[in-house]
């Protein structure tokens, strides 16, 4: 007998039939006697529907007041899914956040979990109960109604499993787990049984949508297992996200490729070299609410240095702008160009630490079909390199057949 | 500078547009220095979308969960009011009934109100905030939401009032006032400036449907000054609801007409008049859990007795089933009947105390139009008769005309 929590996302309750899958499975799972918290997010189209309300009011709305209106769609869901399991007979009761209840700090709209009474929840538990949270919400010190930010409810089921120290966090989505790369791109793309917590968190941040970063960070410090599954097949063992490296000489070296193609590449050229034009360059753009995500410098020979980083493609006018009007002549840059026809694929496995010339490879690679790599950014279980965009499908899939990822 | 509650009602806040409205109304009570709380219902249209996703999910659904989906109406609603009036520049802040903490019992869809914490909204109003208190809500003694089922909202607004010890609470709603009796019956009748306490108690029990009785109740007991007034109309005084019986030589004796179509009248004929015949009657009728409203009766001539009560047109046939199967062999009644072709007239007004001959004048207008009266029942300050359904309207006009309430 196991404590499970199951977390499915919005396309999993969008409507009544999918609420009533939802407690089928929710029953099978009972039946082999194992406890159930379950936690939901707000049916898919609902969150946005109430943004926009609150927006119709107010087009920049205040934090506090939107978080008390988005937080109605998981308590409309939380009603729905208890009833739905208590039509199977099933005992269950819902939660709100505030009501578990889940403190966050007062950072409405992105508050983070400071910690969970789980007090209530267990009991219930122990009482036969499928208990039934709130997805994405809390409650601050002085009783107000906070909401998590984008991805919120992954981190309220990753949260809660680690404060009833649960044996497994299950994360039901519209994928059946998580793959070597986007089966949309490479058909042969290959389901993962089991990834490592650090791989994932590098697919995550590289642009693998399935789960969101925050919760699998939380997941790590917390040592929560985590389980990707379909919430639309009865049938597989999804993809398991575990601590341990396995010892296993036939453990790929690379678990998957991940890309992104919403990056623009903005570089800085003929900068004297000298002490601080990194801040004087990434400052303006870091105070205007920019984010940055790769960034490289290289020396030149003349005494000058190229300073090149991506950031996202809807905000390259706005940096540009901002280097061109505050920056270029302040640090004597000789040219400020963008480019957005840019794509970042990443290769990733904790195998590297222990094999050489994962990288060469790579760049071999890429280099015999003729593919141009604008720049390089590794990490210790990852490489990125940005392509021209036309070359990302073709990079994606020679990549996952050199590096065998298409075998079974 | 005074203390002002005010509650709207679900067509006052069924679109953005509307609440921007009543920010502006409650803009203008502000700038003259009043201290505002401002108790909202949900969106017209709102409880009874989600009473049919509960309902779709569970034909009968489990009263806690369907509350916890039903409170978000409100929830929603306070979160746009806040925002309307920060747009119009005026600190707000909002609660839902479990914030506030409105504390109930725990009878879930009907529960009633033990305790209201005032002390935060208080603190606001003192700070300058208008307060926005979701109505219809609460929360039970162990942390679960609760509503106070239909009309609700209305209850909110006088227990908030009585609790804050307010000046007064105006009740907005699509009319502008009470009336003598409903304007689309008599075009000629005419707003109240004034009416008691108890004569809007008696107008409410018939069938007058500006207040819902329970909060009338609440404003009777803990001496809450309530006035009725228009949300689409900005000028207008609307109808003040008192407590003193003013000592005006010119006050009228009737306040009002109300009137019910929704009855039916059942008749059990030929009772043997010994002790207990009620209780036999009415017992398995109360025990079916169907409301019974007048109830006559008469002594016959021959040592037998005839017994008539009044019910919801709608549980007619279901107290008829019941009299036949379970009643009437066991009384000796000599025949059962139900007709549900008829209304209810009643004239309201405290200076019946203090007049005679009401009733009898009553009486002799309906007799000089042929209307017979069928059942007749009266309190200190009423007089209720039922009469053929088909000449509700005539009654009601040739009374309104007779007792001068047309007059200004």
């Amino acid at each position: 007998m196991a404590l499970i929590v199951q977390k499915y996302g919005g396309t999993s309750v969008a409507n009544p039939d999918r609420i009533r899958n939802l407690a089928r499975r929710v029953a099978r799972y009972k039946a082999m006697g194992h406890k159930i918290v379950v936690v939901v997010s707000a049916m898919s189209g609902e969150t946005n529907r109430l943004i926009s309300l609150a927006k119709e009011i107010m087009p920049d709305p205040d934090p506090r007041e939107l978080d008390v209106m988005v937080a109605t769609g998981e308590q409309v869901t939380i009603g729905m899914t208890a009833l739905a399991l208590m039509e199977l007979g099933i005992k269950a009761k819902s939660y709100t956040g505030s009501q578990v209840k889940i403190l966050t700090d007062d950072a409405f709209t992105k508050a983070r979990i400071l910690s969970i009474d789980e007090s209530n929840i267990k009991k219930d538990l122990d009482n036969g109960y499928v208990v039934v949270v709130a997805g994405f919400q809390g409650v601050d010190a002085n009783g107000n109604i906070t909401t998590l930010g984008r991805g919120g409810s992954d981190t309220t089921g990753v949260a809660l499993a680690a404060a009833l120290k649960a044996d497994e966090c299950q994360i039901y989505t519209d994928v059946d787990g998580v793959y070597t790369t986007d089966p949309r791109v490479v058909p042969e793309a290959r389901r993962l049984d089991r990834i490592t917590f650090e791989e994932m968190l590098e697919l995550a941040s590289q642009g693998s949508k399935v789960l969101q970063i925050r919760s699998v960070e939380f997941a790590g410090k917390y040592k929560v297992k985590l389980r990707v599954l379909s919430s639309f097949e009865d049938e597989g063992e999804g993809t398991l996200i575990t601590f341990e490296e396995e010892n296993n000489m036939e453990q790929p070296i690379i678990s998957g490729i991940a890309f992104n193609r919403d990056e623009a590449k903005i570089t800085v050229l003929g900068v004297p070299d000298k002490p601080g034009i990194a801040y004087q360059i990434l400052g303006p753009i870091a105070e205007a609410n920019v984010d940055v995500d790769m960034i490289i410098q290289n020396t030149g020979a003349d005494g000058t240095t190229d300073f090149t980083f991506t950031v996202h493609k809807n905000e390259m006018n706005k940096a540009l702008s901002i280097l061109r009007d505050k920056v270029q002549s302040h640090i004597g840059a000789r040219e400020i160009s963008g480019d957005d026809k840019i794509a970042k694929v990443s290769i990733v496995g904790v195998g590297m630490r222990s094999h050489v010339g994962i990288a060469s490879k790579m760049f071999r690679i890429l280099a015999e079909e003729g593919i141009n790599i604008q720049m390089i950014s590794t990490s210790e279980i990852k490489i990125a390199v940005v392509v021209d965009e036309k070359y990302l499908e073709l990079a994606v899939r020679i990549l996952h057949k050199a590096f065998e990822l298409d075998a079974e």
